[in-house]
């Protein structure tokens, strides 16, 4: 893949995946039962019904279809009736494999919740209690994520063991945990999590990201998340699913939002719809193990080979990742609907999609539209990890007319193209701030770049704080940047307290936070456990994002922006309500005097100024001499 | 001007411009008398009225509207009367300089051509007698430019001079020539262009794109073209109008089109409209010389400040050229008739415009709109030397969405990222053809790409050859791209024959063409005057540019490019009429061996296929072993 440049790439489980076992690559392509399909099968075979996905559903819902995929061996040769008031049965599908049967619900707004019997005939006679719950009435529950919101974005299992007692669960493909080990669990999880709400409050954090909390049972690298195994269940050794119910709620009652991570793309190899697939085209099928090209420019390029655009769409991720086949609409049914369920059962805020041009598009849109339907207030954020705005912005809402018949409905994308120019502009050596003027710049091309989700680094790139060689200084201009842009701050977890590395070859940019974990030397949670460098640090991201949290301007407020000048760059937040917030970042390492006359169209009003973090004065603002290497945040005064 | 990148700063006119005289910055930006205007009027003070614009008209055109500009001592107090079947005086307009009327005709369809004469009465008594012209009736004598041309593009002042009696003339600010200075005149002419048509025919160019031939009476560095002092004139050192008239008319004759290269944005600074300005808003005004920031983002970007975008759109390309007001209506119709007067004066055949983004969108828009609406067969594009493909995207008709009330309706661009891919791609260290994926990939934004027009360099930038360090090897690379992928190639005179030079500093880039002047002791307009290397080029050149000319399948063949692997890129050109011809770059030092499987979806069908240029058979379309540094122009064969 060395022809392709590295954003091109825009995996989040890539550098996991690089480490993957061959032991994955034994799990056959083509359809056919593989050795834990049996052991699966055998736990329910009493019921003779392993399971129903969704496992449950609600009355209420503004679709009232709901399809149910009923697993369970020979199941598929059965009949099925119902009496249910307000529950018509539309009918029922056959699957290639014997071990499924599809049934086609209409849950009508009348139906009452309550146990719906479903009754199999044929040769396997039985009766399923299917639970259909009341749904919701709070339309408060799900919040959605805005520009108010700072997001911490964390991995759970490196982030903070918070209940050793799930530290390795019986049942499991992985039977220990090994912290020198980046690509073994480490322990991390939900718990961990809650334990420190309140450190990410004093920043002001208002939204967590956690890497997927889904299970991943792989027998390897499975702590990332990306591999999902069950779309119902949460790993275990995360916690239960009713413990993550209660982790949305004891975030929601702190004031902290939750955003789920979601992997429409592909799933883990030892999913049970990959042990036993319901169609021989539930994934994309290929003669041989076929990678995808990771190109996702061979989706719009208007010159495409068949050849490339069918290897980027249809090509896996991995050996352990088959490839989703969403133009089944069965497979495309089944995604929607478990996503439905996670917001409805938990009250999540957001959804923050992984390699999200990876998807059929047109099963992208339906998947947002059918969320959106449901839940108006959710947010959603992609990952499309491409080279240029209009790549980006393709895959969001925009101001493109359709091409292809493609044209998102997406509200945000993760904002790959400030990401990359805010590691120009914090550089050592010819730092370049043009580019973040740039970056912004191309927001016309969006429907509402507020959407978009802002930041410095993230699990599969090197830590800014390594990026820009480890110097305070730089990092905290890339903190006043973070905070007073435009769109939703992210901040990778531990970058306050200066964690560091690449990430290659080793991974430890997923490294543990220190006093996360029992037996840790340090406890970087609390100022004392922190040395002077990253209490300055933490002190810094603290200042702003409290003052970011009470001052509606940096959330909401107007961008403008002047063209860079001599390496300062310079932008302001304003709104009606009087409020000014002006940014000059110098890149320099030389102070730089900048004349004020060039901003008097947002300065004009007012006299003085006040930096948020510092507290200093600038007594007027007609000329500026700004030290270099430094961001000033100022608060405008009248 | 450093913190901007180089691509930013889009000015033909840029390196002359840096050298321009600070005799220039004398004439005052304010409106009022320069020493010349006195000049000017006092040579047609026996009539009265000095010139009126156009300099005359047409009957038949499809818009009736006629709006004159009187210049003559005074005028504007004067009444005007006229009597002539078919024309209707809706007003006239006085304007701040008391030297102008403004003179409102409708010439409906039924008008018969002649001279109509206005009458002015007030306090001076005067008969003008004002030629109507019948229209041309020759519907296929504009006959615009497409895919299927090849365009040389040269200038005039520096190719070759045919006829030394209008090296020097008098009247004009320059008295002399001096070819050992590269901002002085040199002596070329349309003459020395017509004598090298054959020259050019056997290259299988079929236009010529001279830079402009209108009167540029500027003291210094008047050579280049782009600062006008006469909308109604060629300059005389390239020959009378009536010459011009003729040069398109011979061209014709040999199947060469004409493209008029247009400056909308400024003039120079010694046009009568500025020495004596209509309005004191003619120009756009400011207290002291003040220069464009040359930064076309400051026009889309949602957070621009009004001071940016402001001074991008009303700031000076240059002390010597004045900023037009495109947005005083008196202004756009100007220029817009002036355009429409060329074409229909001279049978030109496409306009290439100078500057584009600079001007006025609604303007652009307008001028667009009326060209078209009289001659729908004239291809415009235009100079949007941007950064990326977005940014040009919005100045050629797209599939963006209004932004701020503008949709570019130019049918196309000069592809400045196709330009800065061909020069990585032949770069002698680390050539990166991906980027000539990825340029031509962005074609996604485009109503029709391939109406822009490709080229490998031009007179404002430093020549290809010079840039991949001249390397014949990747310049036939580069030749072979130029002649094969979509759009109009435009080859910049003398690259042929490996004519040399960086553009700074001192602008040898604009070298006369060696033969093209009496004395030059070598003529590279033959065989015989060239070396080895140079006749090499040219015969790849003229090899393939005839080849090109004989075969639809590389004018107007579909193209379907593959995602470069491993430094070798692959296209292909076919049509519906079973012509395919393959194109594969090996940008590699290292001949490699490429599995001809990737490709079926476009050899299928096919068997072998012969090289193009050098006649070489390929026997087998299973496996290529292409050597390195090599690009392949193989035609298909079943």
């Amino acid at each position: 893949m060395k022809f392709f440049p590295a954003f091109a790439l825009g995996l989040s489980s890539l550098l996991a995946a690089a480490h993957a076992e061959p032991v994955a690559a034994q799990i056959t392509q083509v359809a056919g039962l593989a050795a834990n399909a049996a052991r699966v099968a055998a736990a329910n075979k009493a019921a003779g019904i392993s399971r129903i996905d969704p496992t449950f559903w609600w009355v209420g819902m503004k679709n009232p279809k709901l399809q149910l995929l009923v697993h369970g061996p020979g199941i598929g040769a059965s009949q099925v009736s119902l009496n249910y008031a307000g529950v018509t049965l539309e009918g029922t599908q056959k699957l290639d494999n014997p071990n499924y049967l599809v049934i086609n619900l209409n849950v009508s707004a009348a139906t009452k919740p309550g146990k719906l019997a479903l009754t199999f005939s044929g040769p396997k006679k039985t009766t399923y209690q299917y639970e259909l719950r009341a749904r919701s009435t709070d339309k408060n529950r799900v919040q959605g994520i805005n520009s108010s919101d700072f997001i911490y974005f964390l991995m759970p299992d490196r982030f903070s063991n918070g209940d050793p007692k799930n530290d390795v669960v019986k049942g499991t493909r992985v039977n220990h945990i090994a912290r020198d080990s980046m690509y073994a669990r480490h322990g991390g999880d939900l718990k961990g999590i809650e334990n420190h709400f309140d450190y990410l409050k004093s920043m002001g954090v208002t939204a967590i990201w956690p890497t997927p909390v889904v299970e991943n049972d792989m027998p390897k690298a499975s702590y990332h998340g990306y591999a999902l195994t069950d779309y119902y269940a949460v790993d275990p050794r995360y916690g239960s699913n009713e413990e993550y119910v209660q982790f949305v709620q004891h975030a929601h009652q702190q004031g902290l939002k939750v955003i789920h991570d979601v992997v429409l793309n592909h799933m883990g190899s030892y999913n049970y719809l990959q042990l036993d697939p319901p169609t021989k085209d539930w994934v994309h099928q290929w003669p041989t193990f076929t990678r995808s090209n990771y190109n996702s420019q061979a989706l719009n390029d208007p010159y495409r080979a068949q050849y490339d655009s069918k290897l980027y769409n249809d090509g896996w991720f991995d050996t352990t990742m088959p490839d989703l086949n969403q133009s089944n609409p069965l497979v495309a049914n089944y995604i929607i609907q478990n996503f439905i369920w996670w917001i409805e059962y938990t009250g999540l805020d957001g959804y923050r999609i992984d390699t999200y041009p990876y998807s059929d598009t047109k099963f992208l849109m339906d998947w947002n539209t059918a969320l959106l339907n449901e839940y108006p207030q959710l947010h959603m954020f992609g990952e499309a990890w491409v080279g240029s705005t209009a790549q980006q912005a393709f895959f969001a809402r925009n101001i493109f007319q359709p091409v292809n018949g493609y044209k998102s409905n997406l509200p945000g994308v993760l904002d790959f193209q400030s990401n990359a120019a805010i590691q120009d502009a914090l550089r050592k050596e010819n730092p370049n701030v043009s580019r973040l003027y740039d970056a912004l710049q191309g927001d016309w091309m969006y429907e509402d770049a507020t959407r978009n989700v802002v930041f410095m680094d993230n699990h599969d790139m090197s830590r800014i704080y390594s990026v820009i060689g480890e110097d305070l200084d730089r990092l905290k201009m890339g903190f006043a940047w973070l905070l007073t842009t435009r769109g939703i701050p992210q901040l990778y977890y531990g970058t306050e307290i200066l964690m560091k590395n690449f990430s290659n070859p080793d991974g430890l940019v997923r490294a543990d936070f220190p006093g996360g974990f029992s037996g840790d030397k340090s406890n970087k949670f609390t100022a004392a456990g922190r040395n002077a460098q990253e209490n300055e640090a933490f002190t810094y991201v603290s200042k702003l994002g409290t003052y970011r949290k009470s001052h509606p301007v940096l959330q909401t407020g107007k961008l403008m922006q002047f063209i860079p000048n001599d390496g300062v760059y310079t932008y302001f937040r304003y709104n009606d309500q009087g409020q000014t917030v002006m940014v000059m970042m110098n890149s320099n390492k030389q102070e730089k005097t900048i004349d004020g006359a060039r901003f008097a169209e947002r300065t004009n009003g007012f006299t003085s100024a006040q930096e948020v973090v510092t507290g200093a004065t600038v007594s007027s603002l007609k000329s500026f001499k700004i030290p270099g290497q430094t961001a000033w945040v100022l608060e405008l005064h009248k």
